[in-house]
């Protein structure tokens, strides 16, 4: 915790509201606020079917005098239907009245359950009282870090500090992810805070490429959420950054989405590997992606990472269902450092040897080699075990 | 078994060749023969990655003169290089020479694990001995619909039979299933061998059309194999069948395969229910069938139907996730006779009622109902189990 470079000017809260009945004293209501007005800008799910609380996003952003965030889990506001549009307008409502601002400079994120409404009578209390706990440091952070998880096992935060023009600009990333995790999109909830000061135009053009370069490359299902939100809030004060400086604070914020992006990853339900696809060789970058994600999303793939069965004709076969043309005398597959595939031809390895492999390691690198081009990417995704099944197989009941 | 209208003039194989080295005396190797000279065309997987009997088949279809299929089981020979290609084709020539016939008279199919070398030695005395076992009727038939299947559970054989222009036709049709099913190609193994006279150009024309609308339709996981295919064979003789005739025999063919697209449904690795997802009112029936299949090859879905979950949520949002614009205000969805979405609305429902539909019934339907159109589809899977992932997680170790 001491090593966190937390960005100035942002305090949070993290409070037990009661939306999950069940789970007695659980965080789930996290309220984020700047001490200034903030640009704001984000990016959204492309679920044809989205969450109220993207709909009043969407409305506000970009938005130049942003001043925070309302966001509470267990419940997606998601198929409400008009109440759900009031309910989280009125979250908004109640989080700007708590600290004396206008409804329209809060935003609003929700994850968890689908089509149920609100139980708004425990927002209604917790909100204010979230209000009241708001403070700057680690500790605040921590605990709204902690309130926005649903079957995550762990926080994801991750801060940044760098020298701009001479002067220092910090980040705090947090976000939470766990399941119906696909990509095309922000996926899941992820906020980028920082006191650097930036024109609302950088924000803006910022905020997906950065998801593009970070949680678009991450898959644990392909399923994307109705929820999905990546928000950026920047709130330095004086002369705007320009051209050369705003590249370097992209790279960094690029930096701090791509390691939350893999952190969500490694924390998906159920996960016990954390797979790291590279591709290169391929003609673009895109083919190069649409092979990684394929294989990311191979249910027959996954489970074969889970047994630690070293069946690497499933990876050629997935990337063979990529839509994308190639010969096999074109690729060649590595498992960790064992070369299995070399451009068409299968080799003869240690079958009990590759297996240890996964066994032993947490994390593994499959590398497909294409002689096609400098096309290439890397994509993030994890393995498919039972825990993930049960996870899923009981989640609203 | 009684019931059983065996197209006329084939004959039949099952046995065991030795191809699972750990399985002792289980059938793995199976040969069909037709008495005559048959018209034959295929449709084979759209995977970029084939295996090479695949190659095999495609070079040799469509043709007038196609006398049998040799089939093996445990291996694809799939990521097998020159060598697996060798190899395909000499399974042709020794099942050729077995019963004095060239070999490009004969087909190649392969199942199993991908990127091994086939064991010639089992193939170079197992195929002779399987052309001294043909024989007509259906124990045999049941040999060979046994000895191509992988991790299913039981064979797959439909029969039908019609009368077209005052004679009577016959189909016999088997295929295996299991795993690795993925739509928009030929699923897996299918054969379908008719008496019918029909025209190698209607043959040809009828194969795509019938996997479009049969096993096209059905996904588990939705990774395309790299061996899937559907092979007609018509050896009646006589006139050929024209137009009308034509017609009913077609509508007779697709019949059966969607009755055995719908058996590899139904016994789909680790599966506990078939699931039957009807999709109506979009603008047209590709819109329904890619709306369809999202649904069908969601992780998060197919677990709630195995936790016997009522999240239908998760059935609204991978709706939304199918590229296909609609609003919500434009979607209804019920889950067997329970209509849980009406309009964009939820609606309140005995959550102990649906999920005590969903553990009794081993086939749940769930209708999703739109305002913008005529187009539909109905579409096959399965939910994902824990048996499922202990299935794949083992599989070649």
């Amino acid at each position: 915790m001491n090593t966190w470079h937390l960005a100035r000017g942002f305090r949070y809260a993290g409070i037990h509201s009661g939306l999950r009945a069940s789970e007695p004293g659980r965080l789930d209501l996290a309220l984020v606020l700047s001490d200034r007005p903030a640009v704001a800008a984000g990016t959204f799910t492309q679920n044809r079917v989205c969450a109220a609380p993207v709909h009043i996003c969407r409305e506000r952003l970009p938005a130049t005098d942003t001043r925070g965030i309302v966001i509470c889990s267990g419940n997606a506001n998601a198929c409400t239907g008009q109440q759900g549009l009031d309910d989280a307008r009125r979250m908004t409502t109640l989080a700007a009245e708590s600290v004396g601002l206008h409804a329209r400079q809060m935003l609003v994120c929700s994850t968890g359950v689908i089509g149920r409404l609100l139980p708004m009578p425990c927002l209604e209390t917790g909100i204010p009282k979230a209000a009241k706990e708001l403070a700057g440091g680690a500790d605040a952070l921590e605990r709204a870090a902690r309130a926005i998880l649903t079957t995550d096992t762990r926080i994801k935060v991750r801060t940044l500090a760098l020298t701009v023009n001479g002067q220092e600009i910090r980040l705090t990333g947090f976000a939470k992810g766990a399941a119906m995790i696909g990509p095309h999109m922000a996926t899941m909830l992820a906020f980028v805070l920082t006191d650097a000061p930036l024109d609302v135009a950088d924000v803006t053009e910022l905020a997906p490429m950065a998801a593009d370069q970070s949680f678009n490359c991450i898959s644990i299902e392909g399923h994307a959420s109705t929820n999905d939100s990546l928000i950026f809030l920047a709130n330095g004060e004086g002369a705007k950054l320009k051209g050369r400086a705003v590249e370097q604070f992209a790279q960094a914020a690029i930096g701090v989405c791509t390691d939350l992006a893999r952190d969500i990853a490694a924390d998906a339900e159920g996960a016990s590997h954390l797979v790291i696809i590279h591709v290169e060789g391929m003609r673009t970058d895109a083919e190069a992606r649409a092979i990684a994600k394929t294989i990311a999303e191979s249910a027959l793939v996954k489970t074969a990472i889970f047994g630690a069965d070293p069946n690497w004709g499933r990876i050629v076969s997935a990337a063979g269902n990529a839509g994308v043309a190639f010969e096999e005398a074109q690729l060649s597959l590595r498992l960790g450092d064992y070369l299995l595939y070399d451009r068409g031809t299968p080799l003869p390895f240690d079958a009990a040897a590759v297996s240890g492999y996964m066994k032993k390691n947490r994390e593994l690198t499959m590398n497909l080699v294409f002689t096609l081009g400098t096309g290439r990417c890397t994509f993030y995704t994890c393995d498919l075990t039972y825990e993930y099944v049960r996870l899923n197989a009981d989640y609203t009941t």
